[in-house]
């Protein structure tokens, strides 16, 4: 029998990548989806991609509380609420905002211009990322799931950060893109004849996923880490990459620590050679990953490609949900990118 | 158990398709992986998004007899020899080139500038359009897998020919399609720098899928048709739609006789409103169709839209093979659309 | 000296090409450039492509009777109300809405439905198009520039239609624009990540833009003509591909008319051999033509490629203006397109 | 009376973005466009996009000695040997190629993998970005004309290498090009439906314009400097950002410092708000720039937009013939960037 699975949100493009997800795994099926902006219409009508006979509804806290898990798909800011109370009542939840990934209180303020409503639950959610926390993700009831420029760049930085090979002081982060990561919501940014054919910086001086980020790798470093985190925006509706550069302490070749870190990991491959291209993770739940040492002036680049609604988002949700529902870890997410 | 399945000419971007579908299909296991180019070399290393362990080797043709299944994914005319020849051995193969497509064998030396080499076994082959010959096609174990352009034409006349809404004679098919319709291959014409942001019609007076839909489409008609088709290269990797333009008869509702004809159909749908975007079909093997009726001009317009390399070539070959081996006709199929 | 040159709703696409083409030009200099959203603000902040010193100003009548010539790139409806208003007060005007492009009164309540408000002084207004109307044009002191579509059309089958080289009763326009031509204005449709790799027919049964197609093909036979136009939106910014078919009356060659009829034109060329690409207009006032004729079915294929915003809209209502002017109607045209 | 300017490689992306600019330019005319794959066709049936009459020749250096300018636009290492016998000859070069960048002749085999074949004559050739040695320029007779990368984050980062605001030593340069910065050669790198909707980093570790960076960064900061410098690829034709980080030395603005630097320049643009976006620069000669501080980790980021075909090429070309010819600067350049 499959689990009963609730998509607040489910209008936006990580919620209709959820919904779509969810369509072929064999565990769980999809009860809810909501929607301020489509309530009352059928799912199929405005995304006439899927396949599901489900209407869009309006969302009722109470009605997520009857899920076996809830997906928070959500504005950031507006999970902060449902998602304390959810996690109170004991549902699974996994929140896709940014409302429960950083441990630190203090630092929501500074990041999002607001205090934490519920800063003494912070210790009950688990940070998503399962390359780093498996073990507390399948004790967990509550997961933040990452960010996705935050997923890319840990991930090539861990293995990097966790065995000393490059100084986590000297890190830069020059990280891009596609505009699907900007939401559905219209801007002129997100014109077509705006963004096609345009490359740019945006977010600066300081992106607000650069406190997880700085987070994660502190964690794995032992001491404060601060880095710079540019990202830009790339002219196709998804994929993402992060370049990182570094100071090396050594001469250790970076892609032995990866490939020993990430060894098992269903979802995590570096490349043998050649550098990871965002395309060949399309839809899928793949992270690749790529280094090289720059002799000349003893420093580390680390790349790594997702999609940023897959590994980057909908896709690390589920896997995030089927550790915690003891499920195999891939199952539903075994697809391979869709090229070309 | 899984059929073993066979594909030739699997670096191309059908062949590749049809990986990426059998690694997620529950009853067929890729068991060759035939490339000129790549032979010798690891798969998930020419196409990283892919995660077999396959190696590519050279295409032989007694080791694809011993297949279940053989997916012939060979450039025109290379199909010819091998696929005779798996035909009379007694396997059974889909050819997803123009090969076979034809009945009448004066139509090739017309068509393709040569004569067919087994104009005697044309019959044998099944044209595998699975919506106008699934009882053919269930028992057949040859298939003449549809072209892309035919399949959105056929598919979107094929209501309005057999129901007799439209004269047959009246028929312009003004169609365009993604890069990947062209191939892999180098010519000056897919370099990303002259596509991108342009838009042009080609292969005038007269495409070679043209006698392909003529075939289908006079076959309903009961009387031989000639239509003009002129095809059009979109700046996007995939997608295929076709706008169809006949003179209707009277007045009945065009989209009315293709919900009749359709009704059940696991991968045709009639839209209740608007006009089909080819966007709604990537990676999947659905078929969107829509229409309209000018009555100022007393014109019926029929519009549909697919994935060229889904329903288009490799999602159709495996909804052919799902019907010659009495599986399930969606199997390995469901996925919805990747959007956005 | 300069002419001093006003256009209004200079932050839009179209007139926000007029600014630029303007500052390029050797004997117009912009004296105003209206935009309610954008009133205080410099041009060159808004649009940093762009490097005049010119702010933006509210729209005031009164000002723009001031200036030598005045373009009107407001939105559909509009412009009728200050068209006419210029027009009396005789100052020089280009429109660039539909707002004065149809002769005959009835049209407005049919395609636009409202009432024109100066029905007595539409036969004051040429019909911009030079290829057809240049002595008229020469005269007028007020234009209406042709839309794009029907620029593109129009200049495809008048050769044909002129020299009864087809039937004017078969004719089917299908046609393809780059996203520009449906404006700034933010709607769901224009979502970079919603348009990007989609391809769709749109404003069925009949676009706005038929009547205008109809009446200078009609008046071009002698009869009149009702056509079928089907236009589609090309994930591009820019460019416009009219692919038009219709019965053949006989043998004639139609790119012999084609070139017979444009012999001399500026801005228009009939290819020697095969199809205009829309790519080589980009940024010009270009006009690429291309014709060819299918035996098989009788029919006739003319292809015109155009840039929307240059020969499609800014392009042509400055070569317009040369013409009011006495200048020589290619001055601060002749740049080439812009490629890749 | 117009200068007789010749193209050598005139068939490539930059060659043709030369023969497009002096068709427009007063005081030039092209008298040789060479081309060894088209030799003998017309410039406008292979480049319907151009207007001119011209047909190609093959490249005979004697013709080149009869024009009054010659622009190389040859591949690497090819115009070394006919670079150096023209600027011998004494006739007025530009070279588009790296052939005569380094003044240190040591780097040609460290870099490019052969010996320079006239080390003597580097000291002749002035590197041509006019806002660094305006004044050599117009003194010389042969001219180095920079790369596209290196145009770009020389202008971004000279004024603060040059006033200590940064410390040269801590450079990493994260860039990105359209693709027809990687010309018009076939390979599957460029093929459409494999760039489009894709993003990766290249040329790790070292790429070639790196060393070129390094010198003029290097005489600016009067120490010799290593950088980092990771070049990706976006799924754009045209268009280059760099994006330079760097330790500050301490609070000094870097947008003040680049304003002082840059007063005057015609090209040069240092934005007021937000950061420069490559779609501004499109087809012109512009170089956009923008400044950040990131006050939590003491660094600068420092933004630069070019076209990299304008001033990243053909563009900065034409400048630096019309400062040899003592023409206006922006003589032929005066255009703003196309939008959208």
């Amino acid at each position: 029998m499959a689990y009963r699975a609730a998509v607040a949100g489910a209008s936006g493009y990580t919620g209709a990548e959820l919904l779509r997800l969810l369509e072929s795994h064999p565990s769980f099926v999809t009860s809810i989806a909501t929607s301020r902006e489509f309530a009352g219409r059928k799912v199929a009508d405005v995304y006439p991609n899927l396949r599901t006979d489900l209407a869009y509804t309006e969302l009722e806290p109470s009605a997520l509380e009857d899920a076996d898990v809830a997906f928070l798909a959500l504005p950031h800011g507006a999970s902060m609420e449902i998602g304390a109370r959810l996690a109170k009542a004991g549902v699974a939840v996994v929140d896709l905002s940014a409302d429960f990934r950083l441990k630190d209180a203090a630092l929501y303020p500074e990041w999002f211009g607001k205090d934490h409503i519920a800063p003494e639950a912070l210790e009950d959610w688990a940070y998503g990322l399962p390359e780093l926390h498996r073990d507390e993700i399948k004790q967990a009831r509550a997961i933040a799931n990452p960010g996705c420029y935050p997923t890319a760049a840990i991930l090539a930085l861990a293995p990097l950060v966790k065995t000393g090979l490059i100084d986590p002081a000297s890190i830069v982060v020059s990280a891009a893109s596609g505009v699907s990561g900007a939401g559905r919501k219209l801007t002129n940014d997100i014109h077509f004849s705006h963004v096609d054919a345009n490359f740019k910086a945006y977010g600066l001086p300081a992106h607000k996923h650069t406190p997880e980020i700085e987070q994660e790798l502190g964690s794995l470093a032992g001491v404060s880490v601060r880095i710079t985190f540019i990202p830009h925006l790339v002219p196709m509706p998804r994929g993402l990459l992060a370049t990182c550069v570094a100071n090396a302490t050594g001469d250790d070749d970076p892609a032995a620590a990866a490939r020993a870190m990430y060894d098992g990991e269903p979802f995590v491959r570096v490349l043998d050679a050649g550098m990871p291209e965002t395309k060949y993770t399309l839809g899928s739940n793949q992270c690749l990953l790529g280094y090289s040492r720059d002799l000349r002036t003893g420093r580390v680049v680390a790349v790594a490609a997702i999609d940023n609604l897959g590994k980057g988002a909908a896709g690390q949700a589920l896997q995030n949900a089927n550790l915690m529902f003891g499920l195999p870890e891939d199952e539903g997410l075994t697809g391979g990118g869709l090229y070309p």
